[in-house]
């Protein structure tokens, strides 16, 4: 749908949907929105970004460097608490754990996902980039395919969180909505959010964990629960819409990792991550 | 040299130093041990190895499938305790965290590495492989270059740690030892430990970090700190030395990630590891 006025980094749904009060020093609170769910589960990169915002707070660094999370419980939609430990802080990076807990109808807390997490600042890195790494191969962003594009690809059926994002994927890696998986293990695609808010090292870590799975692409059904997931963050995207490529090479033994790299319109690598997954049964 | 008696899983160098003390629960003693330094200092995979046998013994599950390391300080050899937590237990996973301290002269412990890591039953998971990765060319053991090929490559120095592994490295990745790097951010080679002791999962966290960083493929001297390596083992290796892949696709901002894979005898991808990490100065 149209945007009557775009929404900008830190007035955004992402914006809201992410914030976190201060509750004690370290402690923040905060409300999972149903606003961001796949099915019924909040989106585990959602939940990195909320974590990735109380740490922002805690730590004398704003920015996440290196995230890595492990996934302990299926999140809800609903009140959520964030406690922060400062580990090191450092001159240039600073280290951080941070633990999301829900509550039971009894008051008890179920811890849902922990990350460790080491925080600099990207404004203050050198611009040298030496790098091997080229961008993706994907096709431009009006030939790729989203949701208004018929039966394929309606990546994620009734999920909420297809109203908060715009992705628009590869058609080489949606063969498997009409049942013509490639077999590679590739999804490769565009991502924005849907209100037009640019990408910030916050919105990152969402982005890393927002394409269908991978195994869809292999010819698998079903839920690929993420067991533990670390992204990168390498530099602060320009503004413009994301490209994103994920890969699965190895299938073995129940597990799969998924690799995903984020390039933004200036054709930088502002994004790496990989998780290990368990592979649909 | 020649070694009288293989050293087996259970009696080698390696077991014996990275064996933990039970103090009280959850609470381990370890003695850094000056043989696995590089330079001076301790090297990260070493520590994950020690991180991985006090949680293998703490967690109900004995084996690491992932293991996100956020390091925090320079380890010294000499004394250090393990601090371990049991995050969460389930049927086929189960989740727990670990940090190393050291002593400072006046008693007070500095942390040195923190670990999130999620253990399970290798032995347990089903044989099927659907991978579409391909182990790495590299040269026959007989090919690959060691110590004792001459100048090149005296891949450490005086390091002590070369006395424990039986590296031999391709020789497309040797070149900066002539002062003739390839530029490609390449380091590939065999494994092993020198004992001949054969390699198990705890010994694979080592493997993972010992071959010399591929910041020096790309013409950088120095030292390349790590700050994060997290680290997937996918399988129970089989006996036999090991190959071992880096590649690093991303030198930017100071910053730089390697990506490792370990494949074992029977070509089967058994670690997939990455580490961020400052790039030398």
């Amino acid at each position: 749908m149209a945007q009557a006025v775009q929404a900008s980094i830190g007035d955004s749904e992402f914006d809201r949907d992410t914030a976190v009060t201060p509750r004690t020093p370290g402690v923040y609170d905060a409300e999972l929105s149903a606003g961001w769910t796949i099915l019924r589960a909040v989106n585990g990169g959602y939940l990195l970004a909320i974590l990735g915002r109380a740490l922002a707070h805690a730590l004398p660094h704003p920015d996440p460097f290196t995230v890595s999370a492990h996934y302990l419980s299926a999140s809800q939609p609903g009140p959520a608490v964030i406690r922060t430990e400062t580990v090191r802080t450092g001159r240039t990076l600073s280290t951080g754990q941070a633990s999301l807990f829900q509550y039971a109808e009894d008051g008890t807390e179920t811890e849902r996902i922990r990350v460790l997490a080491t925080h600099g600042d990207l404004d203050a890195l050198p611009d040298d980039v030496r790098t091997s790494a080229t961008p993706p191969r994907i096709p431009p962003y009006g030939k790729c395919l989203g949701p208004a594009d018929g039966p394929a690809p309606d990546i994620a059926g009734s999920s909420e969180i297809m109203n908060r994002l715009a992705i628009r994927l590869d058609p080489a890696t949606v063969g498997w909505v009409v049942g013509a998986p490639s077999g590679k293990g590739e999804m490769r695609g565009w991502f924005a959010l849907a209100d037009g808010r640019d990408a910030d090292p916050l919105s990152l870590l969402l982005t890393v964990d927002a394409l269908p799975p991978t195994s869809f692409d292999l010819g698998l059904k079903g839920w690929t629960p993420t067991i533990e997931l670390t992204t990168h963050i390498r530099s602060r995207p320009a503004p413009g819409p994301l490209r994103v490529a994920i890969t699965t090479r190895n299938l073995a033994g129940g597990f799969l990792e998924e690799d995903a790299e984020v390039w933004d319109s200036r054709d930088r690598l502002v994004a790496q991550s990989r998780q290990l997954a368990r592979a649909p049964r």
